[in-house]
């Protein structure tokens, strides 16, 4: 390891080499080559692997502490400054820099070199003491804070009495002097804390400012935000040494951070911030208000008019939107960082389609730079155009699309009410990475504080919640829980509802509609359908919700679950009573005909639900003409329709009248509901096991099933009717239930004399049924995997259960990266797809294979089930332009 | 398919042909070659491909007729008769014969060729005309039941009138005329039932008792056989044709079955049943009591010496005990079919022995002679010799094992009453194929006729139940459910008490005593041990059953459940505490410690447990010196812990105090009670999970057992302590719990001053802990396979619902041929086992690989996991002893 490089400088870094030198670092080296000279401050990068080394062992590698010195060595000839030159001090920064973006997430420490001797030097340098004095107590306040753990709170209280005893507003506004006695202040507060004093060598200040950053790579915050956006915890961070330059010097200073295009809805031209005599974290922070690049423009047009040459630069040469942070040093513009921004689904759909006309990007390149999990934003609501109310105020609109929902004026609140199934909107004075968990829970949210690169907007629009910033009419306390909107006193949990898109807030009650896709989102969706090869099918079980996904771009109907037609009372007494007469029937012995004609209870049920069936089907039919439609039999949850409870109300009841033939009836059917109870109706009686109990049952849906085609083939351009057989897990049910579904089919088409195409498939919805692919593939026409059931076994967790009780401790603990629920877990779910798919097509080689999981609109799981070589998916409507898209980017990866 | 030959003489078969010629088929040839010429009645076999060849098409393949034609040609050549012969004609008979032993199951013909014009030729021939017309009778009522289908009764109401109008009450008594005039009772029967004659042609007759044997492969009892012995199905019957030979020829002629050797205890020399002037069918019905060989040696001395001879030869030449049955026609011996002889367990058990010193078998062969799975009935109950009790009646000893339960007349009675969970004996005046699934069912059988080798007898000692037969003094009508026993009135639902190894019945209360190992046993079992690869383990979770255990030969312990020592009122009620408090502590997120001296309810609770597992540990670990003991932390069934109900009284209990600290402390219980109801218990909050949200659990157990340890390995010859994690499905879940458990470990040795190597494993069983298993090797020291969930999850079945739910029609239905509980399911939990050796084995090669379901038990299971190359199993203890046989056995394959 001896002969290992552990520092790079800019110089002789690239774009490539993002894994050894962080994103940060990459990007750096990159842009000195891409800008004008010295366009980007001079520094050198030390590489993730002495992070890695540093994280494996608890010490750094060695010769890396020489490898270091060698570097400040280079820069200070190249800057002309010394490190500690009590005259003229060079100052550092050093900042984190994973492989992969984790924004705010890592720590950073300013003004590295500073102590007694060289602030006095700075200050005669800059001609600014206040400046010199201010870059000492940012320094002293950064690093105890980041690298000596000092509570943040003592140095914020210090400063408050600064302001108050100096009757200043703004930390700004205290001169030199007071900064001075501030920064002793601080310094005894460090010295308190660690019980040493502040350390004034400057290479002592470096290694250490080093350390801490490496060692923030395992700091809660990161670990939960890797865990939330599935980055792996063995990549390390790269820290970047750079020397400083101050927005701070007065009015021909300032710092700013500038996009390429607006992140919000990516209307072209540069579009950022600008803070005059401030630094960048000054900014980021978004805790005193910006301007605009207009503002920049008027105050320093000839610095305006460099970042927007540098601007040019950049996105042409990373062909994406870019997310710059720049500094101007006494009227020099430097730029500090570049990476590709954090847009929401509006940006990245018109940039996508921008950059091809401009011929930025072709247009696979342009489908790239879409995050099809974002493009939920896009299928968000919106308020009702028919609906009015009163604006309480008006924010930034900092992440498009509407919520509603009970303020919570914490994350920890946000998070344990968003668990109780409670919609809120988070509310709060400003952000900060402590409060990612609770942007994940709440459907929006509202800060006083900030502009569209502030914290709390760039989070948002990352996760698709829909955000107001900057509303300075909120006045939000939440340590009393007291809190103002526009002037009206409110409490946490009043409804209110906020729209990113316009920054309206109001407290009327107003409703919330769905999007419609825009014209720029069509271009992309049609470019998707071109490059895809895995279909996209809905799961819909109306006509209405048919129509919608047909709308949506829908090729079919994946998955029509029967049994969520039963649900609504009068259907449900009905299915009630057919499980009820059937398990009699049956238990007596009796029962076994499929023939609804046959007459008795269990007949007579099924015959008025075929009824009900038919013309439900048929209504989804009509919409998907020309269209496939798997129509999965029965898989009812018994339990749910079947309430033991009700059974004894009714034998109450029946014992009120004093009829003895009603109480008798009562009894029976009490007595027969009372033995349909299951421990775990999870792996009880339901889908082909229930089929092949009361085969009367998957008779009478197949019959249905083809009326209902039939009828609607006589219209022209017939639908492809699917039969499905639910939960299989032996070969001889299927054998068994096919058999029984071809007769009641072909005895149906006899009667109503057509004929009709009709497959027949199963679920793979059980780890055994994955096993034994190559034999169910023999008797199927189709598999369609589903993955929420095959979770639930494969894991052994049932998923009520498991989202109550362990799963919040896992996904907190970071022992699972995300549920498994939400996005498909390759290692145990995906290997039995895996498997499947390869018995199955080894059996069969043009075997249909689909998903009809709730995973089948999951992106990171479209890119799997393409990967493994399923045919299609099918997610629920509003899915299915996210699925499009992620297939289409699943195909070119 | 033209050219292929589907007939074979028995002069140009041998046993090596049995999957083409069947069983009887291929054993009649080489009988042919090893016997005296002429012992053998000649004759030719049809192949089970005819019959495969029959089942696919309908119809009997090409050339199939001519080639029967040819044979019975050849056959009339080689007899001197011919079939039709009206002066002497040749009557044959058609036997059905799988490749594998079905008894009983499939249909017979006899007496074929006889028609009104041959009955004269065969009554002046024979000089017997009342045996002609007999002969003639059983033709016209075997072919109208077994080849038309007409219902038994009605011949039997036919006999029993003819017996009446000549007022004998024997079959037999019946005269010439008589029986002749019964036969026209019979050919009209038949013509009512089928609507047209009875067919004379002799050709036609065999050509359609030929097709009848094939379609009885289909029939439903043939069906439910291959089910319940997992026979496939696919296999098809061959069918033999050969000469009849008559045992009903007078005083010198007579039929038996003969052993040649006892087959309830193998006691050497042959044995058996012959029965005077009679068919063998009437000898294996039971229907009349036979006598035994010494009866045939007083009886036909030279004829017996004949049959001891045969005896001789057939079981030197096919080294096993064999079940010969003979007829002798007119004082000349045939002998008509042998075959390996069921036997007891006991008689088993000393064969192999006496044959290994006899020089018989070696002892590999001796073992091989073993069904590992019949060897349950030595370890099967007999009565205390310490109770006195009344002997009502005594029958023949037929199937030894004791068994006690209440009485039913019917086998469907016998399996109704089992499925309630009833102990039964199924009492009936003798016994058929219909009644094979009652045998199954009850604990044991009594039947009022019929010896040794009666249908009862044999079926009840091949399944290991206890059965008395012959019984004269039991009078069962179970038509009108009248029954007395030695002359007492007993009712259905009454208890009596069996000994099949001694033939008596009780009424009285008689305690069942557990079996001893008998000296061949020991023999078996010290062979066993040196041909097996697999280890043999035994479930225990109190000292007593591992004493057992340890007796019966187990090799340390394979799964202690540690949730099996809180059964128990004083500890449930501890257990309840200490959820309920981890519960409480946990939501107010305190409780993490897994210190006992930490204080609260919940380490109060654990630190009392722990004190109670640390000796139930020792005294386990006690009496397992010197080998390994896996210990299970906790997998808790919550639900059956924290029953909801009972909180609810203690708030009812605390609300009648009117203590207002006492109310709220139930209530807040019972809200915690019953926040942990589950949905589905089996996929809940369980093992792994709860030791991950309590970790205080599993530190305490840790602690508990390396305290215990190292008490015991105080006393030298220390027990091997391994430490099992339940219900593992991520990497995360083992790498957090070992550390966990592994600090609890170091701290608690240190406390003590010990040193002891632990080492720390996991459960696998869920499927996805199948499939990464890689993962999992690299931090676990072993895997232990838990099959029962592994089956529910695979299969996604709860064990408890699918029970009383689906599984007994899918088991009724032959939709699976065994209950996945009872034997391993290969293709589904079988596959996920061979993954996991593979990937835990890949990634490991020392990984140490055990079971520990109730498979570990089950000879089948057995032999896969001897397959699958697993280094130990383990089961109850008293299935120990079998597992060790089923493990040479498998090692023998």
């Amino acid at each position: 390891m001896g002969g290992e490089i552990w520092v790079y400088p800019f110089s002789e870094g690239s774009a490539e080499m993002r894994e050894l030198l962080g994103n940060k670092g990459a990007n750096l080296a990159e842009m000195t080559h891409v800008l004008a000279p010295d366009r980007v401050p001079d520094g050198f990068t030390v590489t993730t692997t002495a992070c890695v080394e540093y994280m494996r062992s608890g010490e750094v590698p060695d010769g890396f502490d020489e490898q270091v010195a060698e570097g400040v060595a280079q820069l200070e000839s190249a800057v002309g400054k010394r490190f500690g030159d009590p005259d003229d001090p060079l100052l550092l920064s050093v900042r984190s820099g994973a492989p992969v973006s984790m924004p705010g997430m890592l720590d950073t420490v300013l003004n590295l070199g500073l102590n007694d001797g060289t602030v006095a030097g700075l200050a005669a340098g800059s001609g600014n003491p206040r400046f010199a004095w201010d870059s000492r107590r940012r320094l002293v306040q950064m690093f105890s804070e980041v690298v000596e753990g000092v509570p943040a709170a003592e140095f914020e209280t210090a400063l408050t009495e600064a302001r108050e005893n100096a009757g200043v507003e703004l930390d700004r506004d205290l001169d030199a002097d007071e900064v001075r006695a501030l920064v002793a202040r601080f310094l005894e507060i460090n010295e308190r804390h660690t019980g040493h004093a502040f350390p004034d060598d400057p290479h002592e200040q470096l290694r250490r400012a080093i350390r801490a950053v490496f060692d923030s790579w395992k700091n809660e915050r990161a670990v939960t935000y890797r865990r939330l956006n599935g980055i792996p915890d063995h990549l390390g961070t790269a820290v970047t040494v750079q020397r400083m330059v101050f927005g701070n010097l007065g009015q021909t200073s300032g710092s700013g951070v500038a996009f390429t295009r607006d992140p919000s809805d990516g209307a072209p031209g540069a579009d950022g911030d600008f803070l005059l005599d401030a630094q960048g974290e000054d900014v980021v922070a978004g805790v005193r208000n910006t301007e605009d690049l207009d503002g920049l423009a008027a105050r320093m047009p000839e610095q305006h008019a460099e970042l927007l040459e540098s601007l040019d630069r950049l996105e042409k040469h990373y062909r994406d939107i870019q997310d710059v942070e720049y500094t101007i040093e006494r009227g020099r513009l430097y730029i500090l960082q570049t990476r590709s921004a954090k847009r929401h689904a509006l940006a990245a759909v018109r940039f996508a389609v921008d950059a091809v006309s401009e011929s930025l990007l072709d247009r696979e390149g342009a489908l790239r730079t879409i995050d099809p999990g974002s493009l939920d934003a896009l299928l968000h609501d919106s308020f009702d155009p028919e609906d009015s109310y009163e604006e309480l105020t008006r924010g930034v609109a900092a992440s498009p699309g509407a919520a509603r929902g009970a303020i919570v004026l914490s994350a920890g609140e946000a998070e344990a009410r968003a668990a109780e199934g409670q919609d809120v909107i988070l509310v709060r004075p400003f952000t900060s990475a402590d409060d990612v968990g609770g942007f994940d829970a709440a459907r929006g949210i509202l800060t006083s504080q900030g502009g569209k690169s502030s914290h709390a907007a760039i989070v948002a629009r990352g996760m698709g919640r829909p955000c107001v910033c900057g509303a300075a009419e909120v006045v939000v306390d939440s340590g009393g829980e007291r809190l103002a909107i526009g002037g009206r006193e409110l409490a946490p949990g009043d409804v209110i509802a906020i729209d990113g898109s316009t920054g309206v807030v109001t407290a009327d009650e107003v409703h919330l509609v769905p999007p419609r896709v825009s014209d720029t989102f069509t271009q992309v969706l049609e470019w998707a359908d071109d490059m895809r090869r895995l279909g996209v099918r809905a799961n819909a079980d109306t006509a209405e919700a048919a129509r919608q996904a047909r709308e949506l771009g829908a090729e079919g109907i994946g998955l029509c679950r029967t049994e969520h037609m039963f649900f609504g009372s009068d259907r449900e007494q009905l299915v009630r009573d057919m499980f009820i007469a059937g398990e009699l029937e049956r238990s007596r012995g009796v029962g076994e005909s499929s023939d609804p004609g046959a007459g008795g209870e269990f007949a007579d049920a099924l015959g008025r639900l075929g009824e009900l069936q038919r013309s439900d089907f048929a209504a989804i039919l009509h919409e998907m003409r020309g269209l496939p439609v798997t129509i999965r039999l029965l898989d009812p949850p018994i339990h749910e329709f079947v309430d033991v409870e009700s059974f004894r109300r009714d034998l109450t009841d029946a014992e009120r009248t004093g009829n003895r033939e009603a109480i008798e009836r009562a009894r029976t059917r009490l007595e027969v509901a009372a033995g349909l109870e299951e421990t775990n109706p999870m792996l009880g009686t339901r889908g082909a096991r229930l089929g092949l109990l009361l085969p009367g049952l998957y008779a009478m849906q197949g019959r249905a099933a083809v009326e209902a085609a039939a009828e609607v083939a006589g219209g022209g351009d017939a639908p492809r009717l699917e039969l499905m057989l639910p939960l299989i897990a032996f070969e001889s049910e299927l054998e068994s239930l096919r058999g029984l579904v071809e007769r009641a089919i072909d005895e149906a088409l006899e009667a109503v004399g057509a004929t009709l195409e009709v497959t027949i498939g199963t679920m793979i919805e059980l780890p055994r049924a994955c096993l034994i692919a190559g034999a169910l593939a023999r008797r199927a026409d189709f598999f369609s995997f589903g993955t929420n059931d095959l979770t639930q076994t494969a894991l052994g967790l049932s998923r009520d259960d498991a989202e109550r009780g362990f799963l919040p401790a896992y996904l907190a603990g970071a022992l699972v990266a995300r549920s498994p629920f939400e996005s498909l877990d390759r290692e145990g779910v995906g290997e039995l797809v895996r498997i499947a798919v390869e018995r199955g097509r080894a059996a069969d080689a043009s075997l249909k294979l689909g998903i009809c999981g709730e995973h089948g609109g999951d992106p990171e799981s479209i890119e799997f089930f393409h990967e493994v070589g399923l045919d299609y998916v099918s997610c629920s409507p509003f899915r299915v332009p996210i699925a499009r898209v992620a297939a289409a980017r699943a195909a070119l990866d």
